[in-house]
């Protein structure tokens, strides 16, 4: 029986990890959190009776104890409500899928009680990804990617051959090919219409402005162990290749398939067994063409900012991501524009002090004084 | 040192495998055999300075005997040159690379004399398959495929999910979109316009009819022990993807490269070490799109009749094979036309009598009953 946490179980990984759960009869759910979705959260308590679970008002808290106080379940909130589901003795495998920064501190904590981790939480590694791949490697722990391009990535490599790069692919988002005059006046409902993946709110933001892709660039190169500029960003806008590795011959292995997340949660949960069966299948006939593409830096700025703060190090990246939070919700709330989404990251790195290796103190107070600075020039 | 001899060392694949040799200083050449290009084969023995060499017409044997007279070198002929060459007790590895089923014996000479192989001879096992395969297990040897589309399939194996489906890639070749009518005209000199390889004039013209990509499919089944009808044929058109497989989850790793063989004959070699580089790489913004296709089984007959020919299996590959060498040879030498090549091998098929499990024997003389039967037919 593999016992499982799952951190931000309402979400869209979440949900599709319970329904891993559900068409596999040896996976046991031993602890849940999610951010405020009660009701939801209340129905998985019922169908997979964890003993611990975490939401995060103290208020939430209360209201939940109350409706679940017939089960045996231990109701907790905040922070520490999160590590405790993070670190909760029974469990084996810890998927961190919560949104944002939130996610460090608990990741952490589940690697220092010998979790093994399926991680969907990138702002954790491009964060504090000097602070987690050294401590899982001491607590001989694995970090199982979940997100599809680095699941991808890790189904592609071989054992005897190191990476020489990696061709990390994007869809390009809804705004692929976008001039930079167009992009000026795109609205949240357009920025809302991704392609090929249904996903939450943050990540579909994130991959309009395709800050997405340079996160995801900063986290492959930690998770792997590769430079930055060995990780080369391919348009492939029908999201088929999930990404490819390739090696000093020039071989290139790439992992395809239909855009489906279950795949790559299922993959990392019961890594190295491929079990889940999706209902389609990539059908070549059908889909007739691949187009490729490389992405216009100068139109997607954020991205270009996220590859020069992957270069950087050091506390840039968290201030990117930070300020990005910051400008999603912002965004997401109609407080700013598109195009002011990288406008505030690029103010935000220029303005901060920089470090060079910063600890989880420095990483969290960063976070706060970049959100302090981004209020404070108003818009 | 890796000690290697080649079989067919003047051809496409056995030149381009004493370039990956010329390219590494820890490999020595051991044996050598030639059909009949003579002053190759000579400037081969003075560059390598193999122990044994074989060509196959004893008066070709004398010829060179003479002229490398000043060398320690022993020249041997015919089928059991060919045997001595594959089975020289210097080898570790004997690559196959000797055009037909001519290559059956000697590489069952090589495995029982427990080498390993490099396999560019596929109509060993379209043919020997069912008695090849069993006796490198038994003889705990290694088989190691050169041809790209079986390299591409082996470097995507993952050992711990069986495979549920090949999906074989194809360029097509020149007459790819072709309708029946079309096929009926074309030249020798069109058929050996390959748009994206560059090999030799018996397997440019089984390009052409795409009777190749049926012989690969009864060679994957063998090699990879799967169902002929578990292996899918996917034109595309740009040889970038040169094969993938699909497991039970849907998921696909696909190899992908520029077309050159030196990658999967080095890596055939050198297993599981990646070491040849290669001048170019693929640059997936110039491009810019991979097409697919379904092969038309109605434009492509010998295509059609391989596969059938692979369910069937027993003898019928075999008379598939035999018929195939034997009209392209004709063809070759504009005796008959192109469409004659299916036409003739379904007669063969048809009329032969057909054997369930056919020895080595049986294989060599149906070979020769298919000829004679073809001969006799006139045409």
């Amino acid at each position: 029986m593999k016992k499982i946490s799952i951190l931000g179980s309402t979400g869209s990984i979440g949900t599709q990890t319970l329904d891993i759960v559900r068409i596999n009869n040896d996976v046991e759910v031993v602890a849940l959190s999610a951010h405020k979705n009660i009701d939801l959260l209340e129905k998985q308590i019922r169908e997979f009776k964890p003993k611990v679970v975490a939401i995060w008002e103290e208020a939430d808290a209360k209201i939940l104890s109350d409706k679940v106080k017939d089960l045996d379940v231990k109701v907790c909130f905040g922070m520490d409500g999160l590590i405790e589901v993070a670190s909760v003795c029974a469990a084996d495998i810890v998927v961190t899928a919560v949104v944002g920064m939130i996610g460090i501190e608990p990741t952490i904590a589940a690697i220092k009680a010998k979790k093994d981790i399926a991680l969907a939480n990138k702002e954790t590694l491009v964060c504090a990804g000097h602070i987690i791949m050294p401590l899982a490697k001491d607590m001989g722990i694995n970090i199982y990617p979940v997100d599809s391009e680095h699941s991808a990535i890790f189904q592609c490599l071989d054992k005897n051959n190191p990476i020489k790069k990696i061709l990390l692919t994007a869809s390009g988002g809804p705004f692929r090919g976008f001039s930079k005059k167009e992009l000026e006046n795109v609205t949240l409902e357009d920025a809302l219409k991704h392609p090929n993946w249904s996903m939450g709110k943050k990540i579909t933001i994130d991959s309009a402005t395709m800050i997405n892709k340079g996160l995801e660039i900063i986290e492959a190169s930690h998770l792997f162990d590769v430079d930055i500029d060995d990780i080369e960003v391919v348009i492939q806008k029908e999201s088929i290749i999930h990404s490819m590795v390739e090696f000093k011959d020039n071989g290139i292995i790439a992992q395809l398939g239909t855009p489906d997340m279950k795949l790559p949660i299922s993959y990392a949960i019961f890594y190295p067994e491929r079990r889940y069966i999706s209902e389609e299948r990539v059908d070549f006939s059908k889909l007739s063409t691949l187009n490729f593409l490389k992405p216009d830096l100068d139109v997607f700025e954020g991205l270009k900012m996220a590859i020069s703060a992957g270069k950087k190090g050091g506390s840039a990246p968290t201030v990117l991501n930070a300020a990005n939070e910051w400008a999603v919700d912002k965004f997401l709330n109609k407080k700013i524009g598109f195009t002011d989404i990288p406008r505030l990251i690029g103010l935000a790195i220029e303005n901060h002090q920089f470090k060079e290796n910063p600890s989880l103190e420095d990483i969290l107070s960063l976070k706060q004084w970049t959100e302090e600075y981004l209020e404070r020039i108003k818009i």
